[in-house]
């Protein structure tokens, strides 16, 4: 089990709102159930199989070619720990405990 | 306004586990209402000025060297954006409001 | 054709020096010479086909594990470009170029 | 001395093409002599005092700004070492040494 950030952004689409590019590569995620996920100000946070979850972020980093976007920029960051169960969860609330 | 993330890890201090360290860079953050914050699975991120955010920062990334830490690697990610006014809020609801 | 940039960090080492860590990633990227890549001081960065270079680095990052390491970060960052053939040196050239 | 990567890509310009704005970019970087820099495909890396290092950012994540953008996506990575020198050549060397 890892937690992995993903940023997915389009360049060059000629509009500085690219919101309707971020769904598109939601939607993708929301069709794989198989995986957790949170969706923050600055990228979506997935947690699952490592293998799995670079699978899915690799469908989703297509999706902004489908709408028409010909350079696509992702930023992908994993934390992936395994001398114990890491989960979403746990990792903020071991910060949110110490106040 | 800017939409700033932010994670700070110390690296080499022996253990894997480093929320100690993140509560003391969040105990800085803390100190500033100035700013908007929320805290994720993955990082920090900080919503106000982008140079008043970049100064809490810069004292943030100093917390896990007050700690013991010899080396500290941190991830920036500035989203500025000065044709409307941007928030984490906002942000997240455009692509939720697309579902 | 894409252009990925890769850094991998055990955490909690002991140690500050990871170098060795990083070493066994790049062993790994050695025997692939279907991609070009570049060294330097904050990360690799690989030019190929993006489905295998992803692979590829799916394989580095099990490295510091095998190495005995318990805790991985891996940064990626992905700049995929499909209206012109995008090259490593191509990128730096168009920057240089203007000066 | 801590070494820094840097990336500053404008969203939403209308091409996908975008080096005039990173060139923008270096321009500012270029007036600041105290500080070493490199230019990598994926981002500049540059080496010198932190704050200083981040001031200068600062200033050249303005000038996509200057040339027009109205949204920049700026990505910042320290490796902020203080147990001995840590210089650009030597992280490089210290990998390609166990070869």
């Amino acid at each position: 089990m890892a937690i992995v950030q993903v940023s997915i952004t389009p360049i060059g689409t000629g509009n500085p709102s690219i919101s309707h590019y971020v769904a598109a590569c939601h939607e993708i995620l929301r069709g794989h159930p198989e995986v957790k996920w949170q969706l923050t100000p600055m990228g979506t946070i997935i947690e699952g199989d490592l293998a799995r979850v670079l699978e899915i972020i690799a469908l989703m980093h297509e999706a902004p070619f489908a709408k028409g976007a010909v350079r696509v920029s992702t930023l992908i960051k994993i934390d992936d720990r395994r001398d114990k169960l890491a989960t979403m969860e746990a990792k903020v609330r071991a910060v949110e405990d110490k106040f």
